[in-house]
């Protein structure tokens, strides 16, 4: 069974492949693989012990089917895939595999894996949009256009100075996101209550080495302290926007009757099944649509945030895909406008144009300094 | 590239099989199938045209990978869809497919063709609840219960009350459900525009002809007025909410230190990985889950209602995956709870117990009756 | 203290005055009356003590100012309201005052009356709404327009199919609306625990009686099945982004370098701060601005639905500000585009300059019979 | 008319006159005062002229009712005040009233203060709870007590580790909503397209002395630049969310049937209009409430992002009343939890009974560590 029509055009390949079956194992595995090591540099398991877990880990293959029907039965993904992984190891070594975790422990941790290798290829999907804005924003600063307000002629702008504010708020957005996943991706730790039990006083420390080997922040355990969470959703939120904000102007421009600007052709992209002719926005509707759907994502991460006592019923369970769709929406609308703006296609004549049919001069006022100040915080902010 | 255990355990794999791949292009073909039949039966197309592109649509066989990725490119799944179509079909017959049909044609008929598939997938599975509840209402009107108001020990209620007013609102939710469903879930047939152009007049009888064979309501176009859409989409959330209202109820009434009724025990159910000892509240966590991730995606349809003009930029896009959701955790939640209900243990000793505690005596007021009012109002509305 | 600068533009003073203190405090006696009248008639109070009770209701005068301070504390309007009343009335007769009552069912019931009253109130803008869309919409069916489609110019279409289609969507709205409002304003009345204890078993006649003086539908209490609250909800949230489509439309059309209708020109709207030259749509602005607030109140009133027990802590509670926001939205909204469409400018020669530009001829398809397919089933379901 | 009793119980009367109309009027006025003396600074007008206005702006007397009648004509409630103030002014001076400016100007620069003094206010009760909470963790912090996860007593927990880790996840969020009221609280002043037209090229110079002046942060104009209100409004969003997990503790600890802790008895608080034994957990309902409602509105802050152009229609103008009902909210649960937590009542004996009848020993890890590991992060970020 496949369901990749119901994430495309949404989202990207690339995207999509971090939240899938696979990627999900492997990072439960490299949980419990992480986990071993640490246990076993702190006394609490054997060496060889822990090898034997981690070479299982590297060496086990899980039918992602079979795993989904127990998981579902289960109600976490972690019983079944424990349960096959002391199997595979077996023995007193299969004892002590998952020693002193909780399913919320490996859920948890895999959700950070997976936010952190999707803000890194956000994030350069994001630089590329930037830098094409920020050039395109440059080079136009000094060409009077139209400015519009409440969908109205008003009176002349740079018009660089609408990509530079695009690009300022897509930046600003990056940045935030950025700031949240580092502070907040974080090892989740804490055993069965959260209070890392039953390790021989070693809890801290093995977080803290299972948190350097997966490359995540340390801490002590956020089971039901779901903050972070909420913040890194949040930005998501507020990049998906901000790349809607840019889509939305584009796609204004590119109407018929104003044409200041469209999308690049490109062969097989925003045909029409009816009308040859057409060159739709595809780029701008893909970024259109995920500013319609990241808004609601948000709320329900946000409205997750009461969560019960040591360990909820129902709210972190509800925030694994949430959170992936956010950033699948981000990837997507981040790829497509990078397209969008690396291409984009300015008309000149169709920019003096409508400037001229508005009759209100051409007095730009500190259009080119505003850019200039942009382009100068976004230097200063790399 | 499998993305199972995102969708679990929150939906069941009945209803993800009405929303994959597979039985996507199998929509979308047999739309194109009904439109050449109606088409010839109205004289727009030749009769063995008809029957070779019926034909076709039934053989065809369509790799989803690659049709995801040329989607992502066109920004719909129609156009390589009807590419691939019209090429195996071949010749002047391959012109007539599509004949006077949009993209947009396509999608949204696909989209209601699954609602409708759904909603009877996921009514079997409400009315379990139901019976379940109102049987369990019924048996236990009489006994004296605590009721508890504010989350505090209140005054006394027939334990079948609280079960008959979570059954009452589930009741509800299915028929309003049921109800926008029929009304709603219509064809869309209308064109590059909207006007049923090129038809030769004949686009009311084809759309009429096209609903009969699909089996879905007939109607004028709606490819920007989406209120129906909304209105199933509200539906949803509100049958989600319905559920878990229950699953609160049972959930709490399952606490250690209350005890009044607990989930069944079911082998590899609700078990921990760190606590052998534990019975979790599965069911009830997975639909606790879908009532805090079902509101955003209502909102997200709503905030998507304002579409431009003939046919939107964004917003009709993005009903499509929202919408799937909906009932892929309506269907989760409806089948957990029928699971609980349905072997829902009561603890009639911890009821009289907890009664006794709160000193309030055992006055259960009219309990009986408005257990009978709400058992006959479910009667007669069936 | 006065806060009307942050309900203004949105709202509207005819719909805010629905829902002020004054209005508050006069459903919360009349509920207090009703009640000593019903339970007079059943013989549970005497008849001239529910005359007293009923003559001090009519006359009693409570300080809103006081009264909220008082309802901080309590967590209700409801106690300190009913202290204030049982003290004027005074002695024996003051202890029958709100006799099996408890503070929800009178916020339950000042809510529903407030709803009924809203609904009318808005029931009259969307007719004049509707009415003025279906008469231009019925003029320029056969008006040849360029139809848009992800705002690219598209094919032709009849340019009053444009407005029938925004009007079908408002009309089914308001139908919806209408129809959960008659179902589910219902008089709440169930007492501390909602079995109607200590009244003789007469609670249900109780209920009736006063559902009947009230003017509301009678039924069980409905105190944590809050489906009902969702649905009129739901229904205003859809009713609001239906007015947004047209919004939408008619700002898009009203761009100058589209200008094919704007809104009329009314001394003091419209106008700007810095350009005098601009005449901003300002009615569009308010409902688009409704049209983006609206889904997030929805999506907390779903959010609310699993309330806990007998009475939920937190979740009614959240329910009465929102509602009355969402009703004042759709009311601000109304009356905005009921002004707008009965003044709308259509400007023929920018349409047909338009539709030459595209250069797709001016083949409306089946645009007049479509219209009038719209206009027919609005005459029926009236 | 008064609207008081829709905002109570949910916010305070402080918090309410931050943002009423006397505020907003007074801001407004704050915010043309300050223009004419930057102006007179930058000789763009005279000092005299200067001087008349400041005069004028703070000696104006505004009826709010009818300013609030011309705002929704206008759309906005720039236009009609800046009429005012020209009139008063009178003369040439009067010409120099609002010079460069435009009606979103004045709007954005009114929230913007509005933020600042709301967060203020806001930190002071959220440095009680934090205060009140870490004070009761550390004196708790070896008090052995039942870990309950997905509503099912688990293993032992430091009693006081609960209570830390409700009291980090407030605290981060408190920090996060500082920072970003910090980095986008600043001065809108673009004029009409946001250019800083007509100013002689002093507007930057201009922008920064009224940020000076107003105690906001300087900066370019971000008319449709919204990230910053969104990211406010997400930090509003979180803060609730944080003080709903405490909320949605206590009100589980005040269970009779668990009885561990409970709120203060004040007098006047938490009564029931038909249960006079029961004492109502009313704080908890208060910030519960919030939690429902804030996600909607962060959800509708969102989805308002892609604003069009220069400055959008419908988008900026819904971001007030949204921004000031989560400033009201997030104000009305962080003194409500303050309260609660400073006379929290905590039940040890209750605490030692549950634990034993959960029959899992008593040993609590590591939680002693881990309270003081969040206390120290507490100190050090302060």
């Amino acid at each position: 069974m496949s369901d990749l029509l119901r994430t495309r055009p949404s989202s990207t390949a690339a995207a999509l492949a971090l939240f899938d079956d696979a990627a999900t194992i492997g990072h439960a595995l490299a949980f419990e693989a992480a986990l071993a090591r640490a246990e076993a540099a702190e006394g609490l398991i054997a060496r060889d012990t822990a090898d034997t877990i981690v070479s299982v880990c590297a060496s086990l293959r899980i039918d992602p089917a079979h795993l989904a029907e127990e998981a579902t039965l289960a109600g976490t993904l972690a019983i079944p895939l424990v349960n096959r992984l002391r199997a595979a190891v077996g023995g007193e070594a299969g004892d002590a595999v998952h020693k002193g975790a909780t399913s919320q422990d490996v859920a948890d941790t895999v959700l950070m894996l997976q936010a952190k290798a999707a803000t890194e290829l956000l994030r350069n999907d994001l630089d590329r949009v930037c830098a094409a804005l920020y050039a395109l924003a440059d080079r136009h600063a000094a060409t009077p256009a139209i400015g519009r307000t409440l969908l109205q002629d008003a009176m002349p702008v740079g018009f660089g100075l609408r990509l530079a504010q695009a690009a300022g708020g897509i930046d600003n957005a990056a940045h935030r996101l950025g700031a949240e996943v580092s502070a907040n991706a974080k090892i989740q730790f804490g055993g069965a209550a959260g209070t890392r039990a039953r390790l021989d006083g070693k809890g801290a420390a093995i977080a803290r080495r299972m948190a350097d080997d997966l490359g995540l922040a340390a801490g002590v355990p956020w089971h039901a302290r779901r903050v972070g969470v909420a913040a890194i959703a949040s930005s998501l939120g507020i990049v998906i926007g901000a790349l809607g904000k840019l889509a939305r102007d584009v796609s204004l421009l590119a109407q018929n009757a104003v044409g200041e600007a469209r999308e690049p052709a490109i062969t097989g992209r925003g045909g029409s099944s009816a009308m040859a002719h057409k060159r739709n926005p595809t780029g701008c509707q893909i970024t259109l649509s995920a500013a319609i759907r990241a808004p609601g994502l948000v709320a329900s991460m946000l409205s997750g945030l009461p969560q019960e006592e040591e360990r909820g019923l129902g709210g972190w369970q509800a925030e694994g895909p949430m959170l992936a769709d956010l950033f699948l929406l981000a990837a997507g609308s981040a790829e497509a406008m990078a397209v969008v703006v690396e291409g984009l296609e300015i008309d000149q004549t169709a920019i003096a144009r409508n400037l001229a049919a508005a009759g209100v001069g051409a007095d730009i006022g500190e259009s080119e300094s505003i850019v200039a100040a942009i382009l100068a915080h976004h230097r200063k902010s790399d």
